[in-house]
């Protein structure tokens, strides 16, 4: 294996609960975290700082910073829509951005009502903001929505995603992650766009991918990107999440089914995944109305789990 | 890509119903196999030759097999546990036996109370009567269970298995299937496996993989699987099936998911993806308590599906 070792962070936090109805109560959040980082996780994507009013789910996010922060090597990252959103991010304590633009021209203006180009500005904004701060630098992820196929539009050119990934450095991001939105992705497509990606941006900056199980290729789009040199690799707590654009849709691929995937193929993930089920556990206790997709949720751990190799 | 197509062999009538409590009607098989057939299905696992008294879902096993022959490019395979079994189904017009030998002894006895050796030699018996009749010839297929991994015994060594496979063919197997029963496979493992096979079988006698996605790696392996060089695969409408020694199981990985994963990537199956979710639409009306795991059956077909490469 090229790749010995893979980092995921768990996103249940922030994309799994974004489409969750039911407000999950902030003490459960953090008991979450609490959880999280007791088997293993040290990056988390975990809160949106977005207009409380608007998104009850979040109005907790700078509480949940700050507890999280308790533990020092725990890498935190947060969505911001906006230098606002990133402002009260950063002062919360988290340590990275992240800050969507779609390559589909639909899907963005459907998400944001603003075109690419004005995203990217925006982009531009959270950066400047970020530079003139004082304080811990704190990182800008730039995620590509619709990396992979668009609900809207249908088709996605990888040559597309390799011009967005260059105005997104151009824009400085410290991180590009592939987001495949609506789950169109497949394991051919997926190490197309990571090479030519990689050859467009270079080396030298981290690209992380963010997939969905919507048509059942999650995993082998992941094994497939971890054999293309991927090593950052987002992922949900019970294979919660979905984007309001994508009908149908199923989640985030489970972290507890990649974690599986890795571990069992000879990849460390750092993992203990049977205490990340205890984790599954008290999510589900906190939002028993929501179907969990994890495969390892329901089958639980193989007798012969960790003699394997 | 290699492989520029694969062959799947659908195993809904079969495996996929022997966990299935309730009888689906005899016409309603009869319809799925027409609109198999229509879908683009060439391969049929199409029933089991086991006592009706004791299986009533397999009642109408003769009767399916003579509706199915009407399509003279149709291949059908039944299993059958034993001569008798193999007798009716060559009656009834198949044109291979699947027989089943597990690598675990424990699981072997508790599916068929023998011996992996007294298996063996039962398949020899299938194999001698087959060689023994007239008319047109019938192939034996040897499936190999728990070939990654046991419920009973847990971890299954690489070399037991390369010692089952030359055993099977010394039996007199035309096909070797290495079957992941309890869903315990994963990628590097799945490509181990079918490596040392080939190694020990010869590169002469075709191989077919029978995945399950209990932990959720059916995908992954099936993609390592094709990149391996394996052209044949199982899967079944809907993602049923199961093996009753396996807790928690979900079913086989699912026919319309290998065909979207395979399609996608640029790997031909033959397959009309939209007809064949027509035919799950079938199943599910005529076993609606079942829950289906089909990703594609829930998510619809992706936007961009066929305009893709």
């Amino acid at each position: 294996m090229p790749y010995p070792h893979v980092q995921i962070s768990d996103v249940i936090l922030r994309d799994g609960l974004q489409l969750v109805r039911s407000v999950l109560p902030t003490e459960d959040k953090k008991r979450i975290v609490d959880a999280l980082y007791g088997a293993g996780l040290r990056h988390l994507d975990i809160t949106s700082f977005v207009p409380p009013a608007r998104f009850p789910q979040f109005a907790d996010a700078s509480e949940i910073v700050a507890h999280a922060r308790r533990y020092t090597d725990l890498d935190l990252s947060a969505f911001a829509p906006n230098p606002k959103g990133a402002e009260r991010a950063a002062a919360a304590g988290v340590n990275a951005i992240s800050f969507v633009v779609s390559v589909s021209e639909s899907h963005n203006r459907a998400n944001v009502n603003r075109t690419t180009d004005e995203q990217i500005a925006a982009a531009r904004e959270v950066r400047a903001f970020l530079n003139g701060r004082d304080g811990e630098p704190v990182r800008l992820v730039l995620a590509l929505a619709t990396v992979f196929g668009c609900s809207i539009e249908g088709e996605i050119a990888v040559d597309a995603v390799a011009r967005l990934a260059v105005e997104a450095r151009a824009a400085g991001a410290d991180e590009i992650c592939l987001s495949d939105t609506v789950g169109y992705a497949d394991p051919v497509r997926v190490r197309q766009v990571i090479s030519a990606v990689r050859a467009a941006v270079g080396t030298d900056i981290p690209l992380r991918l963010h997939l969905h199980d919507t048509t059942g290729t999650g995993m082998a789009c992941a094994f497939a990107a971890m054999e293309e040199g991927i090593t950052l690799f987002d992922a949900s707590l019970g294979g919660l999440g979905g984007c309001p654009f994508a009908a149908g849709a199923s989640g985030n691929i489970s972290t507890e089914d990649l974690v599986y995937l890795m571990e069992r193929s000879g990849i460390s993930t750092g993992i203990d995944l049977e205490a990340l089920l205890a984790v599954t556990a008290l999510l589900h206790a906190g939002l028993p109305a929501e179907p969990l997709a994890s495969h390892l949720f329901k089958s639980g751990l193989p007798k012969s789990y960790g003699a394997h190799r």
